[in-house]
């Protein structure tokens, strides 16, 4: 109810403005372009030419290197022009073997994948004694003497909940978990998957170690197992064994792909489209985020087959390696620092297959009508807004920093998580349908964005940071 | 809708007896013992138990004679008597290494696990074209020169249907598709996992090889990599790569474990209460059968801890190697031959955690008023029937077969089958309420056909068979 309530506050709509002279770009080509994509749009078979013909594509790995060529020669094949790799290096980390065991009270086998960017166990892994807590504050509230030597299994349940947040407020446990465990003295850690599925799958997922702690492996149970583990633990001193032989490579070559639509008048300001071409390597990357890429790529050839392109130009941009290091994003606002200033507006897809239902926005105030204006031929959709936002893509987070206004469209995110990193993330997972509603959401806003006069200004610096 | 026509042919209830003297079992002892039930019964405890502390349970494994002892411990501490283990000699099959990728036209990891049964590939794996087949009869179509030397793919989706049918439809492609292919000189098979979910688990199963063809291996794909292959295989000639590592040993001992409530004076007539202790090795069992011997041994608990047993006994079975054999069935039949006329009835209970919507029963025409009466307890847990049924319990076909009435509770197997025979078959999937029910409703049954006066007498010659 109070998020409700806070949202409702929040809807710009509330606000007037007064003496803005401002004509919003005519809505015709936008709702032409959205009921074009909503009739049925190809996004899916990109996703299908993805997911097929190159699979599963970790930064770094041959799939990474496969999937940089596929988009070029898919962006080429769409109609968009300046088509090119931008070189990023990124992290290689490689996953090995991971086997685990409860080896005390009860034999039983775990299922079990390592997070990414784990250190290896030991030459012949390491067994020891299990320590269960249910947050990093429980952890924290534990005595160094209860922790030293052990495993700590971080047992937090994901909440299922359709804006996703439920992700968020259980990932901490995952990212930061290892090193506040072995801050204390642990010897691996274990964490339930993040994801509110029961399937026997494990979820993998990126750690961060902290400086100055020694890294420590981890693993991501999958949740049958956890709950095994938990009852297991519950009912007296319960041992593991983990072996993971995962470990990382000097960093190798990748590359942002980019595509544009060029403005037919002011062609050096940006629209930026973007999603992230990397994926896990447990499943295929279908809806993290090969959906994103089959929407905004979908986007761009409907954009370039107009006979007359908008004013701006429409860049499309396919990111590497956010998954397990953002080095795309980061190499991307670093390259094109110079003309940040004329980037109108970046907008990422990397929430599944699902509908879209309202379009979140941080730009600044002035922009305010734009935004209702450019929204309005979502609204059959059903997607409401704009809302003010406080959550946008992980690859255009350093576009932010340099103030540039951010979209994010807010998707049922429902049973996203159920199938997010984990082997399950396959081509049959997608929603074609949906990705039709995503494309129309997409090409009618970036229409209207790279189309209308005057621009979203500048995000205010005390709002260019994540909360 | 034919069916629900036929089913309400087949009510027993639909026909009209008339002559027969017959008083019904008092019913207040049944009732009693069903609310007790109802309001929480330790069933799901008993599921924990087995699963937790044992685990998988092959036939043959150490897992199996883990769970001898447990069965045997367990009954004992329940109450129950005359409690044995009669052994049986049972096939010890082994799982090995089991992997499998597409090699052409695009490379693909495939999760698959070996039929149960399957004969290993031979040194280096097997790699093949593949040939996709939707059915038994389409493969019988087909001219041996497409299949001969080629690697079938059996591609048949599995209905998800309340009653279960959809597995009965589907499954023939798992059991017979091997030898079908071999017949037509195949060099292995791989088949759509039997279920309707789409979860990137495979479920495994027996298949039976015929005699005169040659045994080739056979694993189960999980559902989106069938998809997969299926797409691949549409668009064009595509290859597949299989080692498995699985083989067959010497044959193993195993047990039925059996205990009884003694009943207070016709103690060789027997009412049957079975469950299969076995289990497929990739979960724990606890639907398949953990949540049938949980009800088993908690409804024999229930009617142990009355002050007066019923008239007859109560026999509690809990059979060896249904899964992968049946020779428990087998075996408990002739160990028990000179007795099965004393037997009054068999239930076997092996669908899942979930609630019994109608009683199934297959005896003398002359018992349908006294199963009529004896399902009355069972109205008020939403248990329709009695239906003249078709399909009853793999462990008591063989007392079918001798004539021995069969009872089996209709349960809701809309999810069963996105659980059953793969690594998800795991104690969280259990539903305790569920597990309450279907005590409530065989300890009733069970009360009453140990209770009443006479007998369902025998099932005619013609219907001991399944069809």
């Amino acid at each position: 109810m109070r998020r409700l309530f806070l949202t409702a506050a929040l809807l710009l709509g509330c606000k007037r403005h007064h003496g803005q002279a401002w004509a919003a770009p005519p809505s015709a080509p936008a709702e032409s372009l959205r009921d074009e994509a909503l009739a049925g749009s190809k996004a899916a078979d990109h996703v299908r030419s993805l997911t097929d013909e190159v699979g599963p594509r970790l930064a770094g790995s041959e799939g990474d290197a496969k999937a940089v060529a596929w988009g070029l020669a898919k962006m080429k094949s769409l109609g968009l022009t300046h088509v090119r790799a931008e070189k990023v290096m990124v992290p290689r980390w490689v996953r090995g073997v991971e086997t685990g065991a409860v080896t005390a009270p009860h034999a039983h086998a775990l299922t079990l994948t390592a997070l990414g960017g784990s250190v290896p166990t030991p030459e012949g892994g390491v067994e020891a004694d299990v320590v269960v807590v249910a947050s990093l504050e429980a952890l924290a509230a534990l005595p160094d003497t209860s922790v030293a030597g052990k495993i700590v299994f971080f047992d937090k349940p994901m909440e299922r909940t359709k804006d996703g947040l439920g992700y968020n407020r259980a990932v901490d446990v995952r990212g930061r978990g290892p090193s506040a465990a072995a801050k204390k003295g642990a010897v691996a850690t274990l964490v339930r998957s993040i994801t509110p599925s029961d399937a026997r799958l494990p979820h993998t997922g990126g750690l961060r170690y902290a400086d100055g702690v020694p890294a420590i492996p981890a693993a991501a149970l999958a949740v049958p197992d956890a709950m095994l583990l938990r009852r297991l633990a519950d009912a007296g001193p319960t041992r593991v064994r983990l072996v993971l032989g995962c470990h990382k490579e000097p960093d190798a070559e990748s590359a942002n792909v980019v595509g544009e639509v060029e403005g037919r008048s002011a062609k050096d300001e940006i629209v930026l489209l973007g999603a992230h071409l990397d994926s896990w390597d447990l499943g295929t990357g279908a809806l993290d985020d090969g959906a994103g890429v089959g929407v905004v790529l979908e986007a761009g050839r409907l954009l370039a087959a107009r006979p007359t392109h908008p004013r701006r130009t429409v860049r499309v941009v396919l990111f590497a390696n956010e998954e397990n290091g953002l080095r795309g994003g980061v190499a991307y606002a670093k390259a094109h620092e110079a003309e940040l200033g004329k980037h109108v507006v970046a907008l990422e897809l990397d929430l599944g297959t699902d509908k879209i239902f309202r379009l979140d926005a941080l730009a600044a105030p002035s922009a305010d009508p734009k935004l209702r204006a450019l929204t309005l031929p979502l609204a059959s959709l059903g997607i409401a807004g704009p809302v003010k936002g406080e959550h946008f893509g992980s690859d255009i987070s350093p576009l932010r920093a340099q103030g540039v206004p951010q979209i994010a469209f807010a998707q049922d995110a429902t049973r996203y998580f159920d199938i997010h990193h984990s082997a399950d993330d396959t081509f049959d997972k997608i929603d074609p349908k949906g990705l039709d509603q995503m494309v129309a959401a997409t090409v009618a806003f970036a229409w209207g964005a790279a189309e209308m006069d005057g621009d979203f200004g500048r995000i205010p610096p005390h709002e260019r940071g994540e909360h």
